[in-house]
């Protein structure tokens, strides 16, 4: 076994080619068994990279040359050969490796990342630095082809090309990015690749190339003479066009031939494109023949109860029925179409089903076109996605007041993807925006109702906001049906305290409201339902009786729920003790969802013990939990 | 004269070219008279689009065809033919017509305006829309060569060019976009422009095709010959590599070229890139000198005494300065050298000032970049155009908590500009992110402050945001010197109420409590300094001192500064009067600062008298203002 003598990319150096092609194999095999076996992950994305990280730390010198990986999740193999080797079965769970890059983890995480299309402007910002301190190190960025239709990827290219510092850019083509890769961009990248003419004489080239003498002034001619004839053979590259060296195709899982490419780029000043090929899923069949399917690995508790539905699958069954009678809707995703449940729309209205690619901000302003024709566009983003499309939410939709669907998933605590992709904001940064209208359902069966209360509201952008995973439960009956804007749902009636949830925290408040009679204390419970309108009156008329309020929500306080309420009643001039719960003013890491709902102190018990304090406090009472 | 003849674009159709030629000529007359000498306004873009205007407007049917213009600066033009010539003299004034687009102004604005980038996304649903209903229209999008540095724009391009729905993308290429335009593509741009082989050949390939017989079949047959022809002659375009058919370059003021152009490209199926060249500020002299410094005119009152510095250039001035001493400092603009007052240090240090084009995005990660290597980036970005970057704010800057200082210009309530560029939402969507630093200067002299304190703050990301226009005239005396993080600033003491002020406010607030003081009314006022973190010590003194409290900030109330003060407030439990001034839940047309101000409610007066009535209320007495 090599993998247990690499400790860090320096034992990688001593290796011989046939070793590390050994290693590979071996990488491979620790990954589909730790992953696939144990502890779940991405999957696919990080067997395609085995032979490209093997060849990056063989020629470069990290950390002192700088290997910035994009999105992060093709970078398992990375993790193992330096110096996580012995701690990657604790991957994306409490306390262990998290499953993306975080620059605490490790000196040659260069770069965190979580989310795509960053590394480029990163890495570039890494090299311009190295410039201006007149330090020599390499910075290589290691970005997917799915990741390259992110505009800021171009933005970073547009840059780089001008500013032509040293930046090596390594695109990962494996024709996916979560899905199968699509936009204009995908198709050039496939025209590349099944050009066997172009990718003959290239290696022609590339041969003659190596034959001849090395030094600075023979590697520019050569150079030189390579770019003269790549135009006469094909044509010259985007990325060419755009101030970059290009070279490739390179076979991404022949480390040899890796190895020579790294080796020569390294020697080209200014900003060089290198362009490999890899299978997502490489040397597991099952992963290899259904990539999509394996990006990502779940395990399954054997034994465990049947799941109840997930919010997204609920989500997107709701609308492709909905769709069925309302020609209107059409359903947009930023390269998530299983992960936001669409894959039953885009089956059965193929017509009306747009994936744009990792473009966000795209998305958002697409819809908001299709908005002005008449249509009802459902924006399905991640919430932690929508970041991206701050603006365009705000420019290009509310300031329009046009009638656009967000539908916002994974929004709270995610779990195991971690502090990058919590959906924790967005109460914050949407309720500050005029027009918007802001929901968040208690269960699944809530979900359909607000996503037709979405599809019937004519008059301006709404958004609804739901966890990622299983629902709670709930039979889903009857169809759904439209629910009042700004009205909340009065769960339970008490006079001691009143507990104003929203969304995934409605559950737990009413948890918590049991727990609280237990101890004597009757909590009336509010399903608060919208953010933005809020049901005034409801929450009034509660907090007057009570006199004592707790708010509870799986997003930031600051700014959040709470806080609108808090703005509420010093509005309406009720000055009475309010705790709001929520998420304090830190990131969290990864970990189950409920260990993190439990650390924010907005689970069933925590939320008890808050109320209850507050009770005692104020009552005079002395109730006690048992 | 011709354009008082036009009151519709109809009317455009029954006009001879030489006719349009002089039609051009009365355009541009009128918009040098009323901009130049009348209400100021964008300038030289809108000389530039005269002809391409007239053309479009010519061949294309709007409203039932869809012309959308990008960023919207470029409308003037379109404006004067589309109904709004008896209006045009009001552009930019409160109760105007707006210096941009806007949907309710005209049937003939598609898509409102303000940012750059969007319009391809846009026209790209108008077309899909079309499609999907079974309308027959054309949608045209006209977007300048600076807008297409948009990472955005080059999203929508990948998935219109595999959507292959007819769309026209006029590209206006006058090698500007605010600023000289920079980056790789705009090299490429100019490689076209100035290839003469390329548009020589070019001219006889499109003669030798308008000589070809019409008709779809013939049009097909040519349009690949057109194609076969042109690869031969020079290479294809980055805009074919994604599936556009391509056009250009056309003579951008040659009216029967532009007609006969897109006569052509509207019989074409699919997308269609027509490459129009313009000069920036046509038929004025001093503009097409100077295009950058005629962007926008401002109109000097006669005999006005001379303004304070504005903020920006004392912003600009004091970086500059820092730079001589501090060599890690590096300055980032996003195509705003001028705007953000950078151009003195552009200047000085051309080595550490990065322009990186209309790429927000990528400007902000770029800083992230250049901070891990231990250099002090300052990310000069308008607080509107942050919200581009919200996500690379969170996930490469906040969650990494490296030290990128954010220069938010244009924060506040910014007039003329209107409802598109009012940076109001900074404090909300920001005040959300943990290890978030932000200020707000009261003066310009405050701002120099706090640009060393962000300077010298080692730990995390630091934003500082101060308003457009004119600092309120207090001397520049001495050293910048860092402020303490997290303090505020006791500006008087008075038992009566607490003015509880930040940035822009604080000097309005002072005001107020003079007017409150000639009422016998004793305020005390406090400069906040910090939205995050709060002077909570401070601020809890004179809260519990007064017992009354008016928070007043220049941003959205929801989740804003007065919000983060009710959440102090409840967390310490202190239940007394709050009222939270600032920006209610609406959006704000285009007036002057001063109009918005009192609009808003954050002038003195109204500041004064929300304070008097709370002070009323809650103390018994009965205070007149006089």
């Amino acid at each position: 076994m090599h993998l247990e003598q690499i400790n860090s990319p320096e034992d990688l150096k001593k290796l011989t080619i046939p070793e590390l092609e050994q290693l590979a194999q071996e990488i491979r095999e620790t990954i589909i068994d730790v992953v696939a076996g144990k502890t779940g992950g991405h999957f696919a994305p990080n067997l395609g990279t085995v032979e490209l990280t093997l060849a990056l730390h063989y020629v470069f010198d990290s950390p002192r040359d700088k290997i910035v990986w994009d999105v992060g999740h093709q970078a398992y193999p990375h993790k193992l050969v330096t110096g996580r080797r012995d701690r990657f079965h604790t991957i994306r769970q409490e306390g262990g490796l998290s499953g993306f890059l975080q620059r605490e983890e490790s000196e040659h995480d260069q770069f965190g990342a979580g989310h795509a299309s960053t590394s480029i402007s990163a890495a570039l910002g890494m090299a311009v630095a190295g410039q201006l301190k007149g330090e020599h190190f390499h910075t290589v960025a290691v970005i997917g082809d799915g990741a390259l239709t992110g505009g800021m990827a171009y933005e970073a290219l547009n840059n780089a090309g001008s500013l032509q510092v040293p930046l090596i850019v390594v695109l990962n083509d494996n024709e996916m990015s979560i899905a199968p890769n699509v936009g204009a961009l995908a198709k050039y990248l496939s025209r590349i690749r099944t050009n066997t003419r172009y990718t003959q004489a290239k290696a022609e080239i590339e041969r003659l190339l190596r034959r001849l003498p090395q030094g600075d002034l023979w590697l520019e001619l050569s150079h030189r003479f390579l770019d003269g004839l790549k135009e006469i053979v094909y044509q010259t590259m985007i990325w060419e066009e755009l101030g970059f060296t290009y070279f490739g195709p390179v076979d991404g899982h022949n480390i040899r031939e890796l190895i020579e490419t790294f080796q020569l780029v390294k020697k080209i000043r200014g900003p060089v494109f290198v362009h490999a090929i890899t299978v997502k899923g490489k040397g597991y069949q099952p992963a290899e023949d259904d990539p999509f399917k394996h990006h990502s690995a779940s395990v399954k508790v054997p034994g465990a109860p049947p799941s109840p539905p997930k919010y997204q699958d609920v989500f997107g069954e709701t609308l492709t029925r909905l769709a069925e009678e309302d020609k209107r809707i059409v359903a947009i995703t930023a390269a998530m179409p299983d992960g936001t449940g669409l894959l039953p729309f885009a089956k059965a209205h193929p017509d009306r089903f747009f994936d744009v690619g990792i473009a966000e901000q795209h998305a958002v302003t697409f819809a908001a076109g299709l908005a002005t024709q008449g249509l009802r566009p459902v924006a399905a983003i991640y919430s932690t996605f929508l970041q991206r499309a701050y603006d365009q939410v705000i420019h290009d939709v509310c300031i329009q007041n046009l009638p656009v669907v967000f539908a916002m998933d994974r929004a709270g605590l995610v779990g195991e993807d971690g502090r990058t992709h919590h959906g924790v904001f967005d109460f914050a940064y949407l309720r500050c925006i005029p027009n918007m209208v802001i929901m968040a359902p208690k269960d699944e069966d809530e979900l359909r109702h607000m996503l037709k209360t979405a599809i019937d509201y004519e008059r301006g952008p709404i958004a609804l906001r739901y966890p990622r995973g299983s629902g709670v439960g709930v039979p889903l009956l009857g169809d759904p049906h439209p629910l009042p804007i700004g009205k909340g749902e009065l769960l339970q009636e008490g006079d001691d305290v009143a507990i104003i949830a929203i969304g995934a925290t409605v559950l737990p408040a009413q948890r918590a409201a049991e727990i609280l009679a237990e101890a004597g204390v009757e909590a009336t419970v509010i399903n608060a339902r919208f953010v933005k309108p809020l049901d005034e009156a409801l929450i009034l008329e509660a907090a007057r009786r009570t006199g004592l309020v707790v708010t509870v929500e799986d997003a930031q306080v600051a700014g959040g729920f709470g806080s609108a309420v808090l703005e509420l009643f010093a509005r309406e001039e009720l000055r009475i003790p309010v705790a709001c719960l929520g998420l304090p003013d830190r990131f969290f890491d990864h970990a189950s969802q409920a260990s993190l709902r439990k650390q924010a102190g907005i689970d069933a018990e925590s939320i008890a013990r808050r109320a209850l304090a507050l009770v005692r406090q104020h009552r005079g009472v002395t109730p006690q939990l048992r």
